[in-house]
């Protein structure tokens, strides 16, 4: 009697909120076609080729992030996408300079380093100072003020790989915060252990933030950026192996000295952009499902896992659109290729800002790399939840895992446009995220070109049954926190 | 009938030659006890965590390479063995400068690159000219005369992961004569593909040799080491995914140029020197059974892989067999930590000429990492072939494939000690030896503790076998071309 009543309930459930607004069968047929000429489809591969390989590294407010921004302006026409144009916006220009760490005592020893985003720099002829050492983030957040006085921290941490990346959640604050933290006890400079994942000699750097140590801190001095809390100081990431043995070295017991030249300089305001390309609607231009990812990447590799892929992602599912639709969906597919979000995520803001009139309907960023896609998540309006689950019918061949989270959707340059609209999130597999992740060996031929085309075409599919569709997805729930 | 008279050959034709030479039960059940010890034992990764933590690279020449000696010194020491001592002797001292390559056209890219050992200098400000590439070693030697002038070759090449290594014998010449015949053709300057097998971005360095150009070249002026017959030109590698790279942009079609800084120098005499150490004979002292590894490593890493591992398999090895035997077997056990063989092989030649004397019975040398030994083969006379196939039995159950391969044994120091001396090779898996082999990823982390325990039981067995008996494994046939 009782799983009677649960039977009944679910057969008579779906036809009551569902089906007068789940996908009719010509635009699902049309995602099936898409989904299968996706996986088949080489034009995320060869874009990601041509990118990497033409242009290499995107650092935000650089010269060669501008190349990027002319490259894919030509690629969007290329592909035949309309009202192609580039929006730009400054932001503050930080380049490289040397960097060197070597532990000078109890026992020579050069490590690889390199500094976080936003370090601030030693002198050219370094500083060599006794290193401290913090096991956890907590452990440094618990240090008295003062205690570091004319140290260097180093910032240990146990991050391991995780399918859905949530261990950089989990450790990301030692990199976001610790250094500015270590700053406010008195630390002269800092090294992390990378955030990564496996036993590659390679740094990873990433931005550290100076105007969010937590707890609050005073201004001490020294260099300063514009609406910094405090004053930035030598800031860099050791690879994993060097924190081993940094582990090793700390584990006899005896005092360990460091001496590190990280001569990193701000050079005033750069010149980023977001890059625009549409497939415009055919009967209600005026709504936007947003695809995109980042334009910008970090200098050390050429940006091919992070995130060339995302780029290349939402151009080709874009393309294969238009190849299969060429009057267009019923709403316009607008593909974003931010700038600079690696330095603070300025190209969504300039997005939100520009374009906060406009109607959004469902966005969805790709910056997670290129392997696989195994779930999908959402956040959507109770009015989109049936085609979510008509995109992921059609995806499940792929391995994709349907789920009913409806809780995550978003993407680190989406927020500006508002908390309400409509977001999916097509999660990549992680695994391996965090071995490549701002370090060298973030390079074209890291990239599985059939993950890659899983990717476009799961892009492909959702990005068409949102956009040949009159469903409401907003408004979203709030994000989860 | 004819099936039977087979059988009974095999059966009689064991006893027949086999078992008046072969180990007795006792020496085979001890030989039983060291294997099952050996995996047991962590004496080998605690000596090779406290050698890569406490000396790190020990580059031949240097004081590095020094300090690596009293440390394998002391603990030979503490270990039991006895008439420890170093000998020393001279080589040619070359450290490593600034190391950076960059493509000025048809795009900028920077490159990851290093100096291959004993690589001539650029100028501190570098050089910068037209890239030439060789798909093939072949087709530098067929380059006309004069045809580099003036350029920088880019030598380029297919090696591939093989697991007895021989992609590096077969690809290796681009690394070990490509560049003096690049210079004898006119070249500026030499960048190759890393001789790697996986997609790190890590350039590997090793040494490369100027005295032997094939064809035959004449001296051109410029920086001249002793008895060289060309001229050091700057001669680098590139990481495989920069290699990838080049790839791509030759394949563009247009002219790609370089600007490549190296800025390594010869800095006269230093000293190297071997260490030894012993488990004397019971019975026989003067015949010795040796067994060792190369103390040097390449300056990039902490020398783990090639060759801490072989270090501590030959020390932990020992080991074992004086705990087992405190009278030690009826032969001296010697343990040989070679100096300076990553620049020419100079310990080796040095043991082979102050022991020429000496009546060495049999000799192995670990050189080839810290994977599981999956092979061992032989270069020994009839009378040790028993002996040999008594070790393999009893090393089969740790996944070591016996064979009858008498024609391949040896190591590189050890051809020094004459070609008739009988050998054994214990053949670690190299499928990802050359992933690692001379580049800043080798350190610690990439040793596999049981892996590694793996190797000093087979060395232990192996040693303890030839040691406590009294066959001949020489005069040995020649090592195989
Ligand atoms: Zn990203
Ligand atoms: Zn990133
Ligand atoms: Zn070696
Ligand atoms: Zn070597």
């Amino acid at each position: 009697m009782f799983k009677r009543a649960l039977f009944l309930a679910a057969v008579l459930a779906a036809p009551v909120w569902a089906a007068p607004v789940a996908p009719d069968a010509a635009a699902v047929a049309t995602a099936t076609k898409l989904r299968d000429q996706g996986v088949a489809s080489d034009t995320g591969y060869q874009l990601l080729e041509s990118l990497t390989t033409e242009v290499g590294q995107r650092l935000a407010g650089t010269e060669a992030e501008a190349r990027g921004r002319d490259w894919a302006a030509k690629k969007m026409q290329a592909l035949g996408f309309t009202n192609v144009r580039i929006e730009e916006f400054k932001v503050p220009l930080w380049v490289r300079g040397v960097e060197t760490a070597e532990v000078t005592a109890p026992t020579p020893q050069r490590l690889v380093v390199t500094a976080l985003g936003h370090s601030g720099a030693t002198p050219a002829a370094g500083i060599e100072a006794e290193v401290v050492r913090f096991a956890s983030f907590d452990d440094l957040v618990a240090a008295p003020a003062g205690s570091l006085n004319g140290k260097i921290a180093f910032l240990d941490h146990y991050m391991k790989p995780t399918q859905d990346g949530s261990s950089y959640g989990a450790f990301g604050a030692v990199r976001f915060v610790g250094p500015s933290i270590a700053a406010s006890k008195g630390a002269i400079g800092v090294v992390i252990r990378s955030l990564g994942t496996n036993d590659a000699r390679v740094a990873h750097t990433g931005v550290t933030d100076w105007e969010n140590a937590l707890p609050a801190v005073p201004v001490t001095g020294g260099s300063k950026v514009v609406g910094a809390k405090i004053a930035p100081i030598p800031a860099g990431a050791l690879s994993v192996p060097d924190g081993d043995l940094m582990r090793q070295l700390f584990a006899r017991g005896g005092p360990v000295r460091m001496k590190l030249v990280l001569t990193p300089a701000f050079k005033g305001d750069g010149v980023s952009g977001n890059v625009i390309g549409e497939i415009p609607g055919r009967s209600a231009p005026d709504e936007i499902v947003l695809i995109g990812g980042h334009l910008d990447s970090w200098d050390l590799g050429t940006g091919a896992v992070d995130d060339g892929a995302g780029v290349v992602i939402a151009m080709a599912a874009a393309k294969l659109i238009k190849a299969q639709a060429p009057q267009g969906p019923r709403r316009t597919v607008r593909v974003v290729l931010f700038g600079a979000e690696e330095i603070g995520g300025m190209g969504g803001d300039d997005y939100g800002k520009r374009h906060a009139g406009e109607k959004h309907v469902l966005a969805m960023e790709s910056d997670f790399g290129a392997d696989r896609i195994w779930k999908i998540t959402s956040r959507v309006a109770d009015t989109g939840i049936p085609t979510v689950r008509a995109m992921q019918r059609v995806l499940a061949p792929l391995g994709i895992n349907p789920t009913t989270d409806n809780a995550n959707g978003g993407g680190s340059d989406l927020a500006p446009i508002g908390p309400t609209v409509g977001m999916l999130t097509l999660h990549q597999d992680g695994t391996h995220y965090f071995d490549l992740h701002h370090t060298p060996d973030d390079t074209f031929d890291k990239v599985d070109p059939a993950q890659l085309a899983q990717n476009v075409a799961a892009y492909a599919v959702t990005t068409w049954l949102a956009a040949d569709s009159d469903v409401a997805f907003g408004p979203a729930p709030a994000p989860k926190k």
